[in-house]
């Protein structure tokens, strides 16, 4: 049984994990025979987005932990327990909070900071030669972890893709119902929602993606 | 194509509507051909719920169609928008919010209110003769708007079961992964995370649930 570390930024596409991506990559995990952990960054989110109007909610502050916790039916822990050894591989689905939240990419592009807690979790599965899965915007962490000319997807979107570039990292367009696979990374990457227009082809990508990653040796 | 109403109650097992069950609904909907639109009533939220810790947030408040919009990327409207001449059948997935933000049933038990605006949309389905599913602890509100002898399930919790059997319903023992229905009133029920351990058997049940009332007529 694949032991799966998730990693979630928030619950809500345009401030935290992106609800659908984040629920059909677990359902993929368990349908493909493996478990998670979720673990999620203790901190304030970036910002909240009123999601009905897409307007910043002025005042507003919400956790990034206790956000994900909804997605998670309240099962998840600070990613700095996040120990690689317990794990054999590591997935991150998207959303606009994992480049708001996990890095700055959304608002900083290629100069853009990264969560010094996720990076390092990140890098140890790299480190660790174990298999790791991104999904959306989440690549541009992946960009940052791999760089040296790793071949990734997120999508088709030529200036996101000209700004990951910048990390050193090969784009690869992609289609929504298919993934990216670097073999000698150890890496699975596919657009969903940064391409997908609905449930089922996003879910259809999500699910490739997990069979991928599961198909890797650790 | 079977176009379908779908009540939210927020977003987030505790004080809202249940994650999983929303987007396995949605996912389902769109599987068996058809299509849907998400409606919530815009009113505040009971109370909060930190998902991480299960206590109330003091002094927290939120809107449950503006929460509800995170699960639905937007997508979603005020239930008083929601014409029963525009959509073949009505789905309502569970979570708290729908005991605590549709109906007072999880604080009231029997003697609980109802949310007058939520209450009018489901007897116009149920007297316009169109189907219905009512998922987790939704069916509350199922029992209060068919009441006399109808079969419905909330899982096999005895208390439950009984509170809701003082609206003269009927109550059925399920399996998760199974459905109740009642054909003369046109109803289906599934217990969902009422019985739930995963998103595999949730998932199971939610789209035998969404089979069943696409196989009825309206």
């Amino acid at each position: 049984m694949k032991k799966v570390a998730v990693i979630l930024s928030g619950c809500g596409v345009y401030d935290g994990a992106e609800i659908h991506e984040s629920v059909l990559t677990l359902q993929s995990i368990l349908k493909h025979g493996g478990s998670y952990q979720c673990f999620a960054p203790d901190k304030p989110q970036l910002h909240v987005i009123n999601h009905l109007t897409g307007e910043v909610a002025e005042g507003e502050s919400r956790n990034v932990l206790v956000e994900s916790a909804r997605i998670t039916r309240g099962e998840v822990k600070a990613v700095t327990e996040c120990n690689v050894d317990d794990f054999d591989l590591l997935i991150l689905p998207g959303g606009f909070g994992a480049a708001k939240n996990l890095c700055t990419f959304a608002v900083d592009g290629a100069d853009c900071d990264f969560d010094a807690d996720v990076l390092t979790v990140c890098k140890a599965f790299a480190d660790a030669g174990k298999p790791a899965a991104y999904a959306c915007i989440a690549p541009a962490l992946a960009a940052k972890v791999y760089g040296n000319s790793v071949n990734l997807t997120i999508g088709n979107d030529a200036g996101t893709a000209e700004a990951l570039e910048q990390f050193g990292i090969k784009h690869q367009n992609c289609a929504v119902t298919e993934v990216i696979i670097d073999s000698e990374a150890k890496l699975v990457t596919t657009p969903a929602y940064m391409l997908g227009q609905n449930l089922l082809e996003v879910g259809e990508g999500l699910d490739k993606m997990v069979q991928a990653v599961f198909a890797m040796q650790s």
